[in-house]
């Protein structure tokens, strides 16, 4: 079987140029850019001094994620979902999972009574984007959580781990990593894998888009997502030191 | 480490009694009571002689399914959605989950330019319905099929092969199959894993509800979902024959 | 005028089969199935520590309802209304007659500041849902109250009689009592009556579907809805008796 | 047992004072301000050239009618259900009261292929508003009748006789004719009762506020809304004469 | 350029005949029917003992203003915003200005801590809606806090002065004064103008239909509607005189 | 009276620093980011090869806008309306005015029968979000156009002349132009004015937020926007040459 070719001599293993800007709107406890190849993700960690009701007075604080794409951030232009009146299922499923990936690495009694409200908006799509927003929102929390053991609200950090996320995925019979838009139409299996900076697992999702995949193939992309991941903790690990 | 000891004696690699009554109701082209324990979904597939825009004119049919949970199927009453005027994100998820296992197995040419729409409404809950709801919405469409067979609407099955789900996890360190409700609440990692007929894999959702898992844990609940789904297959075939 | 023949030789004044299953279900402090015939609904009356803002601070209760129907419940699939994202102008209507007949047997203030929440679900519909629903929630509310008196909540019960319902109607000239979808169709005046253990009316909601309907023909109507109500009452007190 | 004392004098068995004024606004086809002593209802009747779906194609019509009360037609100022986003339980019910009645007098296939819409808008409330717009509605649609046999669009009226609607209900005993506010609060048994022209019936709503009712109460409250709507019927035609 | 005839010989700087009927409706603590030629709205005025969240306990009151437009008020039916389940934009847009132009007037201090809640609901429509609802939400807030005067409640009026509202536009190059529909419709240019009882302005919204429109247009535009609102304050003082 | 001392030492009459980046994201046929100081609002124009029903068979296109803001695009986070289900009245009041002024520089007819849908996405907010909006819906619009005619699908552009839009507001006495946040919270008048390159007014809507305004200070106020609309149409001018 050949190789798949991908755009620009990408190698199968390979991700897309990583960007990661922080402060990049100014409101925000953190606000950071990201950018896998021409996906362009918006992550702002918002810190909110109340909990949600299932949460007062636990002593415990709450971790939750947003994701929105604007309209035209993608090939032709999708309906706003404010102006539709609801959020669509594929919306709500991506920002439980960012959400989820969040919680993970968060200690919420640590965090005390208050929220880390993550927004992610995608200004530009080229397939990845729940991928980088969790990415991203890492480094937002991140900084979020910064200012508030700066402003000496927090003694030690919340924050037990990173967290990173990638998708892999088999293209006419290629295993890839990070898959762009033409990929992600053509796969047959798509996963999308989040990881802690230790290499254990936060969320496996796996999908047949085609053919069901094999235990066997299963395995080679979850390799490639564990190679992936390893490089971008260290890129967020380097923008953080920036 | 002690093992964790379940209800019943049930031991870590054993699924809960299984029961599939099928023509559960009368109206629709397959009805499907599906138990797993104290699980029982009321699975239906309903065929349409018409396809979402998305299909027209293509050739093709359509496989969707929509999840319900009646109010008080579970503990504590939760609010009924229709009356709340918008499904939930979790009941969004799994709706879409169904709708995709069920695809992996439909050959969509095959069927025709016609819809089978999936139900699967929940009447009492005790961990694990979106699994059941999966392995009984197969046979469920498969007495669908066979109506239009019967009725020389179609020459072939659409149906290429099974599929069935079941839960996984970790509690207190021992790696369980099919989960019951107080076991998923205690569990530290949960997967739900859909396979079909052959042992390939249709979806794998892992969550680390805890601690984020590692790469041997995961292993282990994919060899434990692998022999639940061997067995619900078999479970399902004899259904099927009765 | 000769009579309009039944299905399976019922008489015009005789009831379907009537079948109550106490403890359907096994979460809801009642649960019961009952059948009219092939109607099939599940009624569940859910005990809850709490009273809407209107009655807060009263020191009385309140007894309120919720129908729905699933989707396939019916000869031809209707659409989900929590998928719709609302409750049609027919459910609200069903399901605030439930509530006001139950209320008609309730004394609020023995309830105490608690609600009664009863949730009707048709699983299979033939006609007669809404009477179906009243008589199999009163069974439902009877066991929710034995409940709480068992726990020594309640002294004495706050249900002061009992309630039934049934459907009658002019189908091609004859009257008939407890209609079935293929009558319900074809019938000219339909009328839904309900009635308390002792005879007397809670509530009578007639309609002429086709021509206007004399008040020789209301008597015959609720001389046979008082019949029918009598036996199902007998029906209820037999099945509470179980 | 002594009578209830009505305001003003009233007799058991007497209307308010009725006003009928047609044309009340100058779009609408048919435009009818009705008022039952201080409630005051704006019928107007709207013809469109289409039928709902249901009807395409059929070569019959339809009747349909949709209900409002402004904010402050009421003691306390209610919510305005545009901005709340829905109609509430009770608007959806006397909307398709409203429907059903008015279908109840039309030969939808002498109508054609087109709709009379019917609004019935409370711009000022005292109990009864419901029947009270039935009976105004019934007029506005014979002015729209009227307005399309005179434009040469129908040779016969498709309306076979006329319809009109009253309140009883028994208060401290006393069995009342079209019950203001203070007794339809007051009232332990409340019916709406629709009839025609000819003493028939269209529809029949009794319900039981507070203890159930008996036989001979409902033979009372009946022969009262006879009483009642015979003499509606003539204070329309009166007016449809002026 | 010949000036455009208007109907019924209007002159291109008179106002339609105005009435202003106080006490329209009894619920209301004020109630006027405003009519600007054929355009007619019911104002309410309904004072309320609380105050929205974001003025609790800062001792001010709030005034604010909802608009609704019966279906029939207009030439064509058109949809009940209660029933399509949402305000459209020109509704939100409307009673925004109006709820703005009131509190122009108001001294939320001075009427501590409650609320003014205007309605305007359109019985019939011929063009200036949205200025005659102004127009007579004052007189019948003006009636409301005469009547908080009266009980006491309020020791000297919160209201600092009058305002009004009329439309202006340019018609076939015509500048007109207080536009009636057909006017409207043809206008080029459209301006509506809120000014106080001393000549000041509350609110000016001017917007070109068609072709842009100079500064030397505007300032005529300006003059007419300075003209037209010194009339109706006038024609408001009379009223509340009477 | 002093002059209120601006930010930055800016001058009563100077807008700030104005940046347009063209091209600013990848798919939507005109792609602009403005900034006005630190609101930064990103502008697509997505052509569509339909129009909206009013529109259809009628030879001529249509023009329309959406706006929104990114949730942490301000100092506190807001709701995502997306997720509340509903555009608030002032989103849909901007979206409105952005439309209207977007038309008023197009010839529909010119344009054929396609759509220019304008959306506007605020990732940075600091006051004059809807002012800098419709400037860079301006640029995004030739940039659209300019594709059209390159594609050969249009032979003349449709747009007839540049537009651009500023605020201008009283605070503390002095007259401003281009009011950053702070200014707009202390303005006592604010007014929003959108000309095209002539120096002619497509719409000026001017609010009196504490006291109303005199035309003295209105012809003061539309002096200043007169200047910088004039600046802004020549900043434009500059951007789609570059």
């Amino acid at each position: 079987m050949t190789e798949f070719a991908r755009s620009g001599g990408r190698a199968a293993d390979q991700l897309r140029p990583v960007r990661i800007t922080r402060g990049y709107t100014i409101h925000a406890e953190g606000s950071v850019l990201i950018e896998f190849g021409d996906t362009r993700v918006l992550c702002t960690a918002s810190v909110e001094d109340k909990v949600p009701p299932h949460k007062r007075g636990s002593g415990e604080g709450w971790v939750t994620a947003e994701y929105g794409m604007l309209p035209r951030a993608t090939h032709t232009r999708s309906d706003r979902e404010a102006a539709r009146g609801k959020q669509s299922g594929r919306t709500q499923e991506i920002q439980r999972l960012i959400g989820r990936s969040m919680r993970g690495v968060f200690d919420l009694k640590a965090l005390g009574e208050r929220t880390i409200q993550i927004d992610c908006d995608v200004l530009q799509a080229d397939g990845g984007t729940r991928t980088a927003a969790i990415t991203g929102a890492f480094v937002a929390a991140m900084d979020a959580v910064a200012k508030l053991m700066a402003q000496g609200k927090l003694a030690k950090s919340p924050i037990v781990g990173a967290v990173a996320a990638v998708s892999v995925g088999i293209v006419e019979g290629t295993p890839l990593l990070d898959l762009e838009y033409i990929e992600d139409v053509a796969c047959d299996t798509d996963m999308n894998v989040v990881m802690t900076g230790l290499g254990h697992y936060v969320e496996v999702q796996g999908t047949a888009e085609g053919a069901a995949f094999t235990r066997k193939e299963m395995d080679e992309l979850l390799r490639l997502a564990e190679k992936g991941i390893a490089e971008l903790v260290e890129l967020q690990r380097m923008a953080l030191l920036a």
